[in-house]
């Protein structure tokens, strides 16, 4: 991408988000350079409101000066606008089929429930446990011995899932449980993806997540 | 399509499934022939069971002996393997971004609402109608004066609202309220989505989708 090109990429985000982290990720493997504004989410921008006008939230990027909204449907956008260089989706149409189903599954699934792993305690967490290790396992038959989600490449359900395994160290110390125990085989495509520079120049260190999630348990007051 | 490519395409659907419909909307656009087969959602078959492990819901698309799930994905599949006629999805980027942004915001909102619409009594009943008419309100500006949700041609959006449209003068008897009267837009544009052969012929007569609702109601012991 030209220099010139650079202002024309803004990307409305927060640090800890990982659905942010898609898009930066995405961006990262495309080398696609772009500005980066951290928002307040509490006190939110009139940037960030007047370009997400429906759901209000980060992530947005915006494109010479046209905001696309939602984590996924970006990934897509920045795939079909940067074609020329490591392709997120497969190029035939049941490949690409089963990447959104499983992206889309990610989605439905997996925030609602982890977010249920630091949010909750007693009962009501031995059931988030219970339903998170059931979503990694269904993860985990879908991965079998691929080496990515889409086989050899590194691709469009890898960039919606590995934000969320950036957080798994954290959720074991805060829940004390052991996800490689029961799915080795996603724990392992996890520390594969980290050795791309993409993901590990985009992934906070576990401490900083497992800091960050101390902190919004505090102020949700679940202490 | 030719002939004997007939069986090739089989449809896994139930006649009054929203989601069922925009598959069948899509395929008629499309002119490909396929075999129906209406499921038994109570006693789901072993054909469905297989298809679909992860949600066990129709529809489901099998193509070739192959079956793609969930009705988004599966319109965007029938979109690029049949890309020769009736595009869906726009050709540009930017304006696929902000399409698949709309079919995502109707699948997030509408139906959890709109099972509301028909489920609830009082003030939630209420509440249903509010939020219900909230959701039209934002469709209504983003659709504007455009002919269709992607302006000149019938496309994704449309296909994944219209089968919804179908259901409001089911929506509007059972709970008693008036949606043309705050949304004059979106009633004008559900009547020229059925003015095209592919919507007419798939979405059923009002009153056959009234009485499945107040089936589905007795069946769920809200009378």
């Amino acid at each position: 991408m030209a220099a010139n090109d650079h202002a024309e990429v803004v990307l409305l985000d927060l640090w800890a988000s990982p659905f942010g982290q898609r898009v930066r990720i995405a961006l990262e493997e495309k080398g696609v350079e772009y500005e980066y504004m951290e928002q307040d989410m509490i006190n939110k921008s009139t940037l960030l409101i007047e370009s997400n006008p429906v759901y209000k939230k980060i992530p947005v990027l915006i494109h010479h000066g046209k905001p696309v909204c939602e984590s996924l449907v970006i990934v897509q956008y920045i795939d079909e606008v940067w074609s020329h260089k490591a392709p997120l989706l497969p190029g035939e149409p049941f490949a690409r089929a089963q990447a959104r189903f499983w992206a889309d599954f990610i989605d439905k699934k997996i925030y609602e429930c982890t977010t249920r792993l630091w949010k909750c305690k007693g009962e009501a967490l031995e059931e988030a446990k219970k339903d998170f290790m059931e979503i990694v396992k269904t993860l985990e038959v879908e991965l079998g011995d691929k080496t990515f989600f889409n086989g050899d490449t590194f691709g469009f359900v890898d960039v919606a899932l590995v934000p969320f395994f950036g957080r798994f160290n954290a959720y074991e110390k805060i829940a004390n449980f052991n996800i490689e125990k029961e799915c080795p085989k996603i724990v392992a495509w996890g520390r594969r993806c980290m050795h791309r520079d993409s993901v590990s120049k985009i992934l906070p260190d576990d401490q900083k997540i497992y800091e960050f999630l101390l902190m919004l348990r505090k102020y949700l007051g679940v202490e």
